[in-house]
């Protein structure tokens, strides 16, 4: 079976693209390389010693005779190119992780908002497009995120995507539908993410395409069975205060002695993944695609919540480190519960790995061993959600080169 | 008071332009005239001899003594000269007309599908974004669409944008929410404006930016009170398959003696608005602007609703034209059932110019009047919505540039 991943070099894709090949699929990678590219934006690196595309081909290769096409291309950009690699070749399944992913720095400024929804909305729709174009039917497998759920599930548990409501007609009677689960995204970026759902789900009914939606978890952890096979495969690790993810960061600040950034009271619910089940679920997804005629599927890829201070707390406990709470720089609630639905995936057989699993121990053995490597002016979250907050930390609200 | 116009030059923002400067309001308009260059690419153009925006601006000067500003500018790539502008004419208002606004267009090929998403949803964005990092406070006018409601009301009355649900908790309560309505458009232009919704929602969250959303009916009619002053003033009139609106297109069929095109049954209902009911109802929005912290102010901007075949049948009545039921190029229902709420318009005194009303006769007279301009091989609808139509048809699916 064949495979084009999108965004294949990025922090999931990257270890996906392994997996898959490691389990016989024929995969080829199209990438534009844009998050190396905002590493050097934002003067950071990835905490571990992440290798040019060709080198990690190549040693794939060495390691296990599987070799891993690569396309440098531009989803949002070169409709034409990606239109040609589908014809040629032929994929069953498109895994489609090609967009800005990180909510701080969808917020940065307005060009940063205006990239994130210029790439995003038009990397999906050239996707979409072109597939419709082409007369193929690839089952294409989309990165969401749980946010587009908005965070709050106020007594009742997050469906998988779809929502039952009553609604009542004119006579008083009370219908019953199912719908969407109503958006309520908390950044530009979850928003696009809010907006591909509507693409999704318009080329499903007019075009009739096939399309799984994961609405994923915050991912931690950075090694997979197949990164971990030899250091010129290893993932990226992000600790800045844009693209680095909650745990990781607490496990990273407190492995450099760092202390442990908590935002407002910590009291934010969030649903988690390990990157390991992540690629794990991407490989369920595809070998259960819906069937022609089917709606947009969808599933929660997470595994559990956790409160943010509770796990700065577990971090504390293993570590010792400390706990600062700075100010809160989204707009969001001090405290919310969170209940999610995944029974979908634990039917298809998905064995969680959970933060009790060992594998927090891992985490912070890999940021121990690059420790060096960390800029610690680069923790800080420093992007600020609202005009207001902006006015009083005074800064700037685009980049220097004016777009 | 001041306001900017984006989409100035377009069939409703070009009345509504001169009708806000002759209530006495100081304009600006922003446009790239790219509905003038879509008429180059289509080779058809307005059955009425529209003026170059200096010929218009000059006879409208000239009539009233109100000067009109003009800004040449591209509202979806142009971010730094639209923010600019923002700045220097601190407007009260921002009427947001600056989108692709033709269902048949937005799915004639990819290219038209790519280009509908990457202008309507940037030119969105970045007017939301510039206004946000301008500090300024405008309320912003969009003209929307009763299509992103999708065509059919299962035993309610549409409500003005948001709908009210019950959902049942885990504990087997049901408690009632308010959600925006759940989307189902039916082209890509629809479906960008059903994307526009979230992009206000979340600036009016995040940035308590100040928004009016306008769910229009179908516009017919081509003069308001100030086109009609001068023919160098006159709308525009579009009578092909791609721009045409259906009752505008009857009556210019009638009038130079093809038969009226009916797709499929003509079972469809639809929501219909005079174009001067338009000018009107963004004079009264604009002047009802919401408070800040106020969510989305929803309008369902229509008068009445009529079956496709009624129409036709009144058309040929009162002209003694035929009526041709040819194929329906869309993905729809043959037959639907449409029953609106516009309490909010009528709450704020529109009197409704209605079909009733002498006004077919003028629309047919303004018909006959330019017949002679008709190009009668541009009247049939080209643009098919389904694969399996195109390939039946064999209608190339990307435009001769390959982009």
């Amino acid at each position: 079976m064949r495979v084009l991943v999108l965004g294949g070099d990025g922090f999931c894709g990257w270890p996906t693209a392994l997996h898959l090949s490691a389990q016989g699929y024929e995969v080829a990678i199209a990438d534009n390389l844009s998050r190396r590219k905002i590493d050097v934006e934002l003067e950071c690196d990835s905490l571990t010693p992440i290798r040019p595309m060709g080198e990690r081909l190549g040693a794939w290769e060495e390691l296990t005779d599987n070799r891993i096409q690569f396309h440098q291309l531009n989803v949002a950009e070169n409709y034409r190119q990606l239109y040609d690699l589908l014809l040629e070749w032929q994929p069953d399944g498109v895994i489609h992780f090609a967009e800005q992913r990180a909510a701080p720095y969808s917020m940065k400024s307005s060009n940063h908002k205006r990239y994130t929804v210029d790439n995003n909305l038009n990397a999906t729709n050239n996707l979409l497009a072109a597939i419709s174009e082409s007369g193929l039917d690839p089952h294409v497998v989309h990165l969401g995120t749980m946010g587009v759920y908005g965070y709050g599930s106020a007594g009742m548990r997050i469906p998988e995507g779809y929502l039952t409501v009553k609604v009542e007609t004119e006579e008083g009677d009370l219908v019953e539908q199912e719908i969407l689960y109503p958006p309520n995204p908390g950044s530009i970026y979850h928003l696009t993410k809010t907006q591909d759902q509507l693409l999704f789900a318009f080329y499903n009914k007019n075009d009739s395409l096939r399309v799984t939606d994961l609405h994923q978890g915050i991912v931690w952890g950075t090694q997979t069975e197949e990164t971990k096979l030899d250091e010129r495969l290893i993932n990226r690790f992000d600790y800045d205060g844009d693209y680095g993810t909650v745990l990781n960061r607490f496990l990273m600040q407190a492995a450099v002695g760092y202390p442990m950034t908590v935002h407002g009271t910590g009291g934010q619910t969030r649903a988690f993944i390990h990157i390991q089940d992540t690629v794990r679920c991407i490989q369920l997804a595809l070998e259960n695609p819906p069937q022609t005629g089917d709606r947009v599927q969808v599933y929660n890829q997470m595994t559990e919540t956790h409160r943010l201070r509770d796990l700065a707390k577990l971090v504390a406990e293993k570590t010792g480190a400390e706990i600062d709470y700075v100010e809160n720089p989204r707009s969001e609630a001090a405290e919310n519960e969170l209940n999610v639905r995944n029974d979908r995936f634990l039917d298809l057989g998905l064995e969680p790995t959970t933060l009790s699993g060992g594998l927090l121990e891992e985490v912070t053995e890999i940021a121990g061993k690059y420790a060096y490597r960390c800029d610690t002016s680069k923790i800080p979250a420093t992007s600020l959600w609202r005009p207001e907050q902006r006015a009083a930390h005074n800064t700037p609200l685009h980049s220097a080169d004016g777009r």
